[in-house]
């Protein structure tokens, strides 16, 4: 299941199949050869095949394209702390999350790479970028709290799994030769583990 | 030592003594009453019983009174983590470099309380906030990197100082009656390992 599937099921009808992805795809490509600032809706419609019409059916403006998914992923990520079973320590919460949240991305290798070179290309983007992971950060520690963790450790354990999400993210959008993101985040999880324990 | 006294020594004249200091308070006690985007720059001079032309010496615009020090933070944060003694852990170093910036902040608890006050009332510096935090990150990593510690362990030992600070940082700025930020920073550290060992 990917970012785009439920945004079609949710957003679209039968009418337009795939037309967010295709929307999403000329965007993505035409940010990457010309820039960001460059590109007009005009020109992503254009070169999806489709309306301007129907771009701001699905995105409020060019930046949503890069940012429409936020919320989706802030969501799977809380619902993934909230489902995991009681007695899980917060850390354990955090890392089935971040299985979940892998999972999701492992077919979007190509869009998650062409994505992250946008926005590194641009610094209102990065800002942007940076917010988008302080909120989910705070979603996250709202999850642990509401499952009884206390303060401060639900904010630590919730920063930490941003961390590593962060950092696995882009270990994992660095290699296209390495497809599984879960294992990188795996790996990254217990890398924080050893270096908090002083090794 | 403060943030102040050390900008006063570089960018001072004996003519206008704690000039710098003095325009800071002003602005952060206007910022306070009116709000950050209501202050004008002419309200900040005349508070502080100065000129506009003194207020520019000093600042680049009404923005910097509370960004002006990140420079120095970020100085004193990788300067602690490279001082730090061959075969220190690299979780060590972050502590040491807690403590260095916990003692540089406790003379100025009322001051950054305002001035979190401040940033709390308004989403553009609530951003810029968030971007300062996320660039000392990065030169965290980088001054442990020059320790030659490896990656992915350099970006996740200083995402999880940064995390430390904010969360110690926070606790500090909410109860007027705890002094003592080494302290919190001291238990943050602690109660990170703990999270992240599973407790």
């Amino acid at each position: 299941m990917s970012v785009t599937d439920i945004n079609y099921d949710r957003t679209m009808g039968r009418w337009e199949p795939k037309s967010r992805e295709r929307l999403e795809q000329a965007a993505l490509a035409l940010y990457g050869e010309r820039g960001f600032e460059q590109t007009t809706v005009t020109e992503i419609a254009k070169r999806a095949g489709l309306t301007e019409r129907t771009f701001f059916r699905h995105f409020a403006d060019k930046r949503e394209v890069l940012f429409g998914g936020s919320g989706m992923l802030q969501e799977l990520f809380t619902t993934a702390v909230a489902a995991a079973p009681a007695g899980t320590t917060p850390i354990d919460a955090i890392g089935r999350a971040l299985d979940v949240v892998a999972e999701l991305f492992e077919q979007r290798h190509e869009s998650a790479r062409q994505r992250q070179a946008v926005i590194a290309a641009n610094a209102e983007l990065q800002e942007r970028e940076l917010i988008k992971l302080a909120r989910l950060g705070a979603a996250l520690a709202d999850a642990l709290r509401r499952r009884d963790v206390p303060e401060p450790a639900a904010s630590l354990a919730a920063e930490a799994g941003i961390a590593v999400f962060k950092i696995a993210f882009e270990r994992w959008i660095a290699d296209p030769g390495q497809p599984d993101l879960g294992q990188l985040m795996r790996q990254s999880l217990d890398e924080l583990k050893a270096v908090t324990a002083g090794e």
